[in-house]
């Protein structure tokens, strides 16, 4: 057997063959397609979901068909605003909510259990299309607002953007999300997608494969870094500490300084510049500002004194902030985006299946002798 | 990097260490326990939970503690009974409804964010006392019949036949129930554990993690085999076919027949005889005879003809039946039995964690150009 031990988490092993998207020399690439090169052409979200689902970009029919489909099915049914409802009290964990929420979808689509690749493919445009939806519905809910219905005019970031807050939104925001959309939309084999690997590899449905990759992206080694980013923003601000000794005084007691590092990226992370600039122009002007303010300053004291760089979560932060997205729901606007590339995932490996599964290396005693409980 | 490529499903590297089971030559043990000395020695299905728990079987004053505070959470809030009943209906996917409910507990349990060695192993205690009354909920409420509250006086496996079947269990049905909960408890790196342990990796809580096995315990290639026996079972009875005629048409068409062959037994399946003999000593007599007699006949066949053993599910179809469990909910006795070794690795992987992310081989093309959508 290989020697992987537990210590290693499967670092290294490759698990899996994919088309979907590639780390090389720490470049990040959808379907062979650069994500600088994605980014500096202007492509948008739904372009980029149509290209992790398909292995190439569309052709202008192509997309419209493709945007046609995800705008008709954006509508939720009263069956799963009602569940949204009961769990929308304001101290319930909103990715417990969203794990929970995406598993009802599932027990209450009646086509969930049909595998032929049509209904596979309706099942992905549905679960896609009502993401925004549900995050959105829940979002209002717990604020004791009433929740704004879809529409189909708009495109995925601008129409979340309008449910969210019950507005238009600015064509700068709805760009900015739309980039913030399409930068966290796969990223290989992380935690979540290996996870949903595995449980398609049982053959299960999307629902559960889905409901899987959002239950382990809760996870704090995985999920949630921006919102501890932005918190440590927060903190700064309010007790109009100084950059250099609050950040100096959490690395003397060996604290993690939240969006600098990460398992892959060691020189830089393909992602961040994109939302830095993103970060300067939606809060330039703004009460925002200090925002990015004091991000550009940490991220100067991290380089200088660690020689540390920001990840993809750092100005992710400020962004979702600018757009009007609460803290404590950043994770569910990023899943948002990652179950694009879930669901790519889960297709190939139902394409190509072999079931996950793994040994593991016993370590304890062996051929114990069952003592009567009075003799223990 | 491993050479491991997707077409292996990283059969045979070994992802964890562990001291919970084990499977070496052919042997099933839990935690140096092999499962005939558990068996022979009428381990208890508690006596098993605390096992794989704790590593070390119980004295009579730890037994009796924990089956205590196992007893004082059988009951399920009205919450999680409304949740039950909103997903009651008698067409929806009885595995997406346990799904559901086990995120809805947690999404309700105000504690399940609390990472304290002593909040844990109340979730633990909590999740594990619950999966009994939430099946039972669910069986009964499809069928449009009221719901029986758990009793704390019964066992285990008593109370879950009292509450399923609405009266006062048999003892050699409560035993029998009993051995196979023991028997289906925890099983190594399945492919649900495993993913249990991916979810666990990222830190998250107890109730994403049970949610994630129950998704992909769901798929049709881990779960749900003893459903599908049963199908035979009755498809043979209601056509009156002669059971060689009908396996032979079967395998001439290289169908697979459920219930035979394991990834991991070749040679025997420890647990098969224990639930042959069960499946026996419960249908002796009685209308489910023809079960039983039609089981060995086809084991007879499938070993002349094949030289195939029945798996740990063959046999369960026959017992479960027996019990008064549709075959619809086979699969959820199962993760109610499974429920404690998820767990179980649930707790191991945390205390020891390292994130398990492997990584993917990109086989798609590199560096693409962007062409405008035009030029496509």
């Amino acid at each position: 057997m290989t020697d992987t031990t537990s210590r290693d988490g499967l670092k290294d092993t490759i698990a899996c063959q994919t088309r979907i998207s590639s780390i090389i020399d720490e470049q990040l690439s959808y379907a062979g397609y650069n994500i600088s090169e994605l980014m500096d052409n202007g492509a948008s979200f739904e372009e980029v979901i149509y290209l992790l689902w398909n292995l190439h970009l569309p052709t202008q029919i192509e997309l419209n068909h493709f945007v046609t489909e995800l705008r008709n099915h954006y509508e939720i049914s009263d069956a799963v605003e009602q569940c949204i409802l009961i769990q929308s009290r304001r101290h319930l964990h909103p990715m417990s909510v969203l794990r929970s929420t995406v598993s009802l979808l599932g027990v209450y689509n009646v086509h969930a259990e049909d595998t032929s690749l049509e209904a596979r493919y309706d099942q992905s445009i549905q679960l896609m299309a009502k993401m925004p939806t549900i995050i959105a519905t829940f979002a209002r809910l717990r604020k004791g607002l009433t929740p704004i219905a879809p529409r189909k005019d708009l495109s995925f970031a601008a129409n979340f953007l309008y449910m969210l807050n019950g507005a238009e939104p600015d064509p700068i925001a709805v760009e900015a999300l739309d980039k913030a959309l399409v930068l966290h939309a796969d990223h290989e084999l992380n935690a979540s997608t290996f996870a949903a690997r595995v449980c398609a590899s049982t053959l299960s449905d999307i629902y559960s494969c889905v409901t899987t990759a959002i239950g382990t992206l809760k996870g704090p080694l995985h999920g949630g870094a921006n919102e501890r980013v932005f918190e440590m923003l927060c903190e700064i601000r309010d007790t109009n500490a100084q950059v250099e000794d609050y950040l100096q005084e959490k690395l003397n007691s060996a604290e993690k300084i939240t969006g600098f590092g990460h398992r892959v990226y060691k020189h830089q992370d393909p992602r961040e510049k994109y939302l830095r600039d993103m970060a300067q122009k939606l809060t330039e002007g703004t009460d925002d500002e200090i925002f990015f303010t004091l991000s550009r300053r940490i991220e100067d004291y991290m380089k200088n004194t660690k020689g540390l760089i920001p990840n993809v979560d750092f100005y992710s932060a400020t962004v979702y902030h600018s757009l009007g997205i609460d803290s404590d729901i950043f994770t569910l606007v990023f899943a948002m985006s990652r179950v694009s590339g879930w669901i790519a995932h889960i297709q190939e490996q139902q394409k190509h299946n072999k079931l996950i599964r793994p040994r593991s290396q016993y370590t304890g005693p062996q051929n114990l002798e069952y003592l009567p409980i009075g003799r223990r």
